[in-house]
């Protein structure tokens, strides 16, 4: 099934020109997600993910488990977007009418496809198990659409071409709404259509780069024209808890282009804000790095987390299986940590408890956040901005300190303390003076 | 400006056979959200407002900052629901078009209102700020619109109603972007007018009551008929991270009539399931529940979390200056436990460890939670089960453990864990020979 005509006029446009571009409508399904139980965030992950293929996305839709809503927005869809991408709506329940909604919509019946029931029966052999007859309904496809092969389970997604009374087309992909597997579909076969509009042979790779240390806006200051739309490779910025993530997407027609591609930019952004770079990787986070580092070392680090939270010692622990996270200890303040470490005599100087806390742990180093402000107190609307002492105990016996004003949204506050204290940890691992 | 003819006859049917239903479509509104930047979280909240205000929500759209875009959505919402509720664009800057659009889908001039211009420069002249210019724009509106009332922002709502081509009207309610605004100005303005279909005199009132220890659809079948949808007052079910919330709407003429309803909800709810029952309010939590039983008692509590998380340390500093929480200990396991005790002979037991660590934070109460799994090894879409022993060390010295199985999705299976060890703490608070 390849493309439509205006799918691929609009491309080779794109190709020659990078001036038109793609539009899409994203459409979630289920009473879960018009509802409210749920959070839709398989429509902001595609959102992000189209707009790295240089598609804008102009519409969001989302409606329950009923036939004729869903008829409704498909109509709607395919008459403003060239592309449409659904999720949900694909299991083998009598709830589940995306395949009904799509051939209702662009008025055409659904038929059997042997190849996908096929597929569907393996599953369930394979995992010992006789295919309840419901799942059949997997295997009806709407008339003239090619099924999109879902690796992880039994729904295949639908790919089909709508026609418009002008003569003009849109291409509707629907995909399941259990995200591990809609997020496979998209990047194996959605992505790759998408770029190649139907006549093969277009790649697509990705690069995710991680960075901490200043906001967004100075972030894009200094990545200046690196951030373009109209860039190739693009660079993608979000920010989540104060983490930059730069998400490189080459497009090429070899897979080794697109990887020189991706390697020269990535050059490129190491020159502007190398200093920020901490590492690789969707879900890679400063704890990881320290881990690495402190793997390589063979040294063990223990937190000392004071006032109104302790996020180190949840996310030290969430690593898993880590030989050099010793562990976490959370107090309301100094005077609880002067009595945790029992010092003899009155006294005793903080590092002298911070000492006898850090043996207690078995542990070369210490990292002490001193402190979590309390967001209670705080007016509605108003931005905190608190100074907070980050001291971290060497192996060598030094004891370093910084102290930063931090602010920010209350809710990411307490996160961008926590890790600007792995920035300050990861600075005495680099530098062993101590000194910024 | 009062509600239109349809609109009436809704409620009027609705309040005589609770058989016809109003109908919604929430649109929300900025580039943030198209581009998946951010999570349409506003969405969701206004989905379950609705939903017990009686409102069945249909649809929900999305679009960025565009005009084109806005007018479109806005002109098919209005035909196909009898409420619109848009949030976002109402800012003072030149992307903020949700007036503008309003006033062209349904095809009136905007005009400016002089008493909306007055609150924005008092509320201006109260900060000691000059108004800037471009905050002008926030007093124009769509001709026949009612402004709603925005008591924390200078962006005020827009109610006005729209004719459609055969007579019949749909509600247009525009709210803030700003979650904290939206939701004032929902409760305070919009959900009043919604109930009394623009003749007033109808009230509603809230209570939310929290549960723990059963799924939701267990929830579901001890409650019965209790969250039929026709029911009055309305109970709403919602669950986040295995706690449970039932919300209680009350809608009468007269708010002691609504008080006295919610009163006797709650007696039939407690009948049901009151041994789950652990207090009120959207955001508490059993964590406040330990604090509060604590406070009264004088007794301190410190917890120690081994393995693959430690929430609890940072739930218990999030709480705030509580003079009893006094602070939590995360480690790999039971030997990093007995090497971080630092008992003198290798055979200690586990509760000379315990009872160690118990006195290092002076704290009567101590809870053990051994061990929060491992969730990275798991196979894809697996569904984790382990078994968990909580201890519990008493202010007499006795030493209390309960062992439990639990399950259920990864990304919720820690949280889990940790709210069963709080509910087995209460326990041993309410029964203090600790059994079961």
């Amino acid at each position: 099934m390849l493309g439509g005509t205006r799918l691929r006029i609009y491309l080779q446009l794109r190709h020659v020109s990078n001036m038109a571009h793609l539009t899409a409508e994203i459409i979630s399904i289920g009473d879960e997600m018009i509802s409210g139980a749920r959070l839709d965030t398989n429509t902001a992950w595609l959102s992000r993910r189209l707009a790295e293929l240089g598609v804008e996305v102009h519409f969001h839709s989302t409606v329950g488990d009923t036939l004729a809503h869903n008829v409704d927005v498909f109509r709607i869809a395919v008459q403003r977007a060239d592309l449409v991408i659904a999720t949900g709506g694909l299991g083998p329940t009598q709830d589940d009418l995306t395949r009904e909604a799509i051939a209702e919509s662009i008025g055409v019946p659904l038929q059997f496809d042997p190849d996908s029931l096929a597929h569907i029966e393996a599953l369930f052999s394979r995992r010992g198990r006789e295919m309840p007859e419901r799942n059949r309904s997997q295997a009806m496809f709407p008339v003239g659409a090619t099924p999109i092969f879902n690796p992880q389970g039994t729904a295949p997604g639908v790919d089909i071409v709508a026609s418009r009374a002008d003569g003009t087309t849109s291409r509707i992909f629907a995909l399941p709404g259990v995200p591990a597997e809609m997020k496979t579909m998209f990047d194996e076969t959605v992505g790759p259509a998408i770029l190649s509009g139907g006549q093969g042979g277009q790649f697509i790779r990705h690069s995710v780069m991680k960075f901490f240390g200043v906001g967004e806006s100075e972030m894009e200051a200094r990545l200046g024209d690196m951030i373009s739309r109209t860039r190739q490779p693009r660079v993608g910025i979000t920010v989540s808890a104060a983490t930059i993530s730069l998400r490189i997407s080459a497009t090429a027609d070899h897979v080794a282009k697109c990887e020189s591609m991706i390697a020269a930019t990535r050059e490129d952004i190491m020159e502007r804000v190398g200093e920020l770079y901490f590492g690789d990787g969707e879900t890679f986070e400063q704890q990881h790095a320290v881990d690495a580092i402190l793997r390589r070392r063979k040294e063990r680090l223990c937190v000392v987390e004071l006032g109104h939270a302790a996020p180190l010692g949840n996310w030290f622990a969430a690593i898993g299986d880590s030989p050099v996270l010793a562990g976490g200890l959370s107090l309301v303040g100094l005077d609880e940590l002067r009595r945790f470490a029992g010092s003899e005599h009155a006294d005793a100087t903080l590092q002298e408890c911070i000492e006898t806390v850090r043996q207690r742990f078995s542990a070369e180093w210490l990292l002490l956040v001193d402190a979590y402000p309390d967001l209670h107190q705080l007016e509605q609307n108003a931005i905190p901005e608190s100074s907070i002492t980050f001291s971290v105990s060497h192996p060598d016996g030094r004891w370093t300190s910084k102290t930063e004003s931090i602010g920010g949204h209350p809710s990411i506050v307490h996160p961008r303390i926590a890790k600007a204290g792995l920035r300050y940890l990861r600075q005495c691992f680099a530098n062993p003076t101590g000194e910024q």
